[in-house]
């Protein structure tokens, strides 16, 4: 962790609804500090960030050439829009309508990349993990609630929010599930059915408890399967990378392979009928594959419009 | 219909499991010549349209520059596989492996671009239709069959194949509809529930014959909604632009829009949530989008690479 005196650096922040990971890298990616900071109150959290970028960029001599950031959300990314760069409506105490771009833009005087936590990952696995020379893929994380980035033709898809595959309205079987689900607009929507929150909400325990051969892992496994299943059937990606605590299940992504070639009964490109324990893969990232996708997304913003930022 | 002496002119086909429609265009997409043919046996009805172009090219003293070909499927759109620019497995009797850019190269000895009939018509609403000015939208057309051509970054997605948003699979409430679908592979899938297909099998009758009414309406419309909800979700698209012959009863559309705002239930972005009725729309291009479009990709492919193809 050194890097040669006046050295261009790059910031990276993931900020999550725990906490917010920060990074700061060199312009070929690698690490040179790293911290991280409990997510409490903006006006706590975000000094501490900018406190730890400030001191860290002082400590090596080095110049900060842009910001990322990897945000938990809903944020807006629309760049018209003049709310763009804020958390907006999010049902994590007080952090609605919490301006992460401007904040970061004022106190440490850089151009600002800004994109969703999910797409900041989705990228890392294009630049550093099993996504490497892939045009289309799907990146989705399985944790308390659950998102997706998503990659066309190399480019992340935002259309005018960002995806949110959790929101999917999902197949069941009511004989099978007769729990209701638990989000708040949906009931039974992919988060509502399958998230870290919906399996404690249904079983009344943690997962981080169940045992790998309780029947919620049957379930989870089904619903992340039909969501394989339509993913491949609306995009027809390369590949699809799993993410988040959920999937530290070790026995579920063998499970979700299984159900997903149920689901799709045949009927599928070849090449995600035939190989599919390399169509359907765990990120193996680390938990670094947010910061090092916003902090290429940062770099190459920087490369494509000097002027502009 | 006319042209000038020697201009330079882009032959667009239509193929479709029940006619293949043929335009003669001049690089501007006026239409100089039209014809229709039934789609019979490949050997008749891929002579008849080339025939067809042999003919109104000489007729008009024109030079015919390239082809674009909307084919129904599924078809091979990968560059690289040894099948590329063939109808595949079709259920289409006796169209299976057709090849059909080898067909028209041979004969008509022009660079052929070849995608689906729902990406065309999907182009043809970016360049003519109500997609002009988007980045991000998605056409959806609902007839034998259901597919879209989907929109991304401005550009269509094909991915390892091409979107097959028929056989996504839906939500259903089965004491609503005890109809268990009609798709060889998914019985239930959006195809297999919604299509035109369908409701003859559901209801024993062609929709054309059912009335305005009739609660097959409801049904079609609800499942529809689940379908422009689910595509909202995932891709936050722009526009959804409905055609296909379902789509010509003319009841349809409002019931989609409003069992879509019931379907996300306050969660999407605002401009969806506030402005649905310019959001869903259907097509006003009258059959001619998927000719349009077809013919556009294959005049900006040949500005591309002029000299590869």
């Amino acid at each position: 962790m050194q890097s040669p005196s006046n050295a261009n650096v790059i910031a990276a922040l993931e900020a999550g609804g725990t906490k917010f990971n920060c990074a700061l890298l060199d312009t070929e990616l690698n690490l040179i500090a790293q911290a991280a900071f409990e997510t409490t109150t903006p006006a706590h959290t975000l000094a501490a960030v900018r406190d730890f970028f400030r001191q860290s960029v002082a400590a090596h001599d080095a110049q900060l050439i842009a910001m990322g950031i990897a945000s938990f959300g809903p944020v807006d990314l629309m760049a018209d829009s003049p709310t763009y760069g804020y958390i907006t409506n999010t049902p994590k105490p007080g952090w609605s309508n919490t301006d992460m771009c401007g904040y970061f833009a004022r106190e440490l005087n850089v151009p600002i990349t800004f994109d969703t936590d999910v797409n900041g990952a989705a990228w890392g696995e294009k630049v550093a993990g099993s996504a490497r020379d892939l045009s289309d893929f799907i990146y989705v994380t399985v944790g308390t609630g659950i998102g997706a980035g998503i990659v066309v033709n190399n480019e992340l898809v935002h259309g005018i929010r960002h995806p949110e595959v959790g929101h999917m309205l999902m197949p069941r079987d009511q004989l099978m599930d007769n729990y209701a689900g638990c989000c708040p607009f949906h009931l039974g929507c992919l988060e509502g059915l399958a998230s870290g929150k919906s399996i404690e909400s249904r079983w009344g325990v943690s997962g981080k408890f169940l045992k790998t051969d309780h029947p919620a892992w049957l379930l989870e496994a089904q619903y992340l399967a039909l969501m394989c299943a339509n993913l491949t059937q609306l995009l027809a990606p390369q590949k699809i990378i799993l993410g988040g605590g959920v999937m530290e299940q070790p026995q579920l992504l063998q499970m979700i392979r299984e159900y997903f070639l149920v689901c799709l009964n045949g009927y599928g490109p070849a090449a995600v009928l035939e190989q599919t324990e390399s169509y359907i893969v765990k990120t193996n990232l680390n938990g670094m594959a947010a910061i090092l996708g916003i902090a290429a997304l940062a770099l190459s913003q920087l490369a494509e419009e000097p002027s502009k930022r």
